[in-house]
């Protein structure tokens, strides 16, 4: 198997359905083994007290897996949240983006799971974990 | 045990110290056995195609809980998520608000857990449920 | 819709397929509200210090979901558990039974999501929280 | 920091205190990265089919997660699981051993997460991946 979409026409086709929130999120890197996206922390992303907030951590960890499924499958791909789980580890400063480091670890023809580890751009203590399945409809 | 804020303190207090998020929710009802939290869903809150996104349900869930925490132990409160687990079992319409009602399975001295399954304004099926933990850091 | 198995069919195909286990557990009650799961405690369900071992508790938690799964589509119902979140609320103390209230979020043609309050046989403060996930295969 | 204690010396306790489950598991390697714990499946870890029982992965996720805070915090340690997200992917086949390779993402004062993941023990496939937190009482 190999990637439906690269690195660039992954980021073109973001852009293109998810006007709204592209500016917040970069593709960092991504090939077979995984993707490497980065939440673009602006003052909107933050909650009092300077931190990232979890719903900011939960849309990076969403998308990171949602863009892994759009990768393996091409832009065709109809896929839905169906569940998710979060461990938040650390507090996250606002001053740093953060990055999302996510594998897939099943990609079955109806659920899919993908796994993300969050850091700061700079560090290497994890500020969260998330696992997050996708349900793919019945063509 | 009885409330420490009721609803209009609740509020009040929510709109000062979150006032970027605010206008997003309204309480409902709250009393000892729980909280009825509105996301007053906008365009902001919306995913091509009308639904309403996973971080905003995520942050309904997240402040319904922290809300109840707070109702309970006063304005001084500290307190942090530390864990969620979410199940998304309908797609949100865009065109409707949404109520999650939430309750606290337990309240100890230094972790909290809160359950909360969100509804349509006007519907009855559930259109996900959460459940988050809240860390409350020694004195 | 109606029950596809009443309590005593239900009981009666959870001996059979179940033989192993089924002496652990006990329909209390069931309709289409849901169910009441008892387990037995027994010495082999401890853990050192008297309390009912997380294991144990898990397995309660799926047996409740997967029952009502049949009880709803019947024993030739094929169906696998996903995933699971679990919240440990408070210690089960091993003198007691354990009885498992669970409902139905969900009943879709693929996906299942049931929801699990665990509290002790005398007792009204939920012991544990559990929602489990089962997949229904495509016919 | 380093280990307070090493695979034998861990060994050893285990079997000292859990001594009803512990010829269920065996530690394969330990050290600061984290933990390669076998479940040594027989017969009473498999459902009908065939299959390992989910209960045993849970088991096995969680013993390995406390195993890990044994080996860092020494054999007085305190540690009581709060909460837990687990993911089954594929079948466990009953004809092999399931080998969980762990490590701690967080060693707090007071709450400790763990991540785990399941293999076959011949096989690069994950059978199931599991998150546990364990609280830590105050002294």
């Amino acid at each position: 198997m190999s990637l439906a979409m690269n690195k660039p026409e992954l980021s073109a086709y973001l852009s293109q359905i998810f006007s709204q929130i592209i500016n917040d999120f970069a593709i960092d890197a991504l090939d077979m083994d995984g993707i490497t996206m980065r939440l673009k922390v602006a003052t909107r992303h933050l909650r009092p007290g300077g931190t990232v907030s979890g719903p900011s951590m939960f849309a990076l960890a969403d998308v990171a897996v949602y863009a892994m499924i759009l990768s393996r499958l091409g832009p065709k791909a109809l896929a839905v949240t169906t569940s998710s789980s979060m461990d938040f580890l650390r507090k996250p400063e606002g001053g740093s983006d953060i990055v999302a480091r996510g594998r897939l670890l099943k990609l079955g023809r109806s659920l899919v799971v993908g796994d993300v580890l969050m850091f700061p751009a700079k560090g290497d203590k994890p500020l969260a974990r998330a696992t997050m399945t996708y349900s793919i409809p019945p063509n």
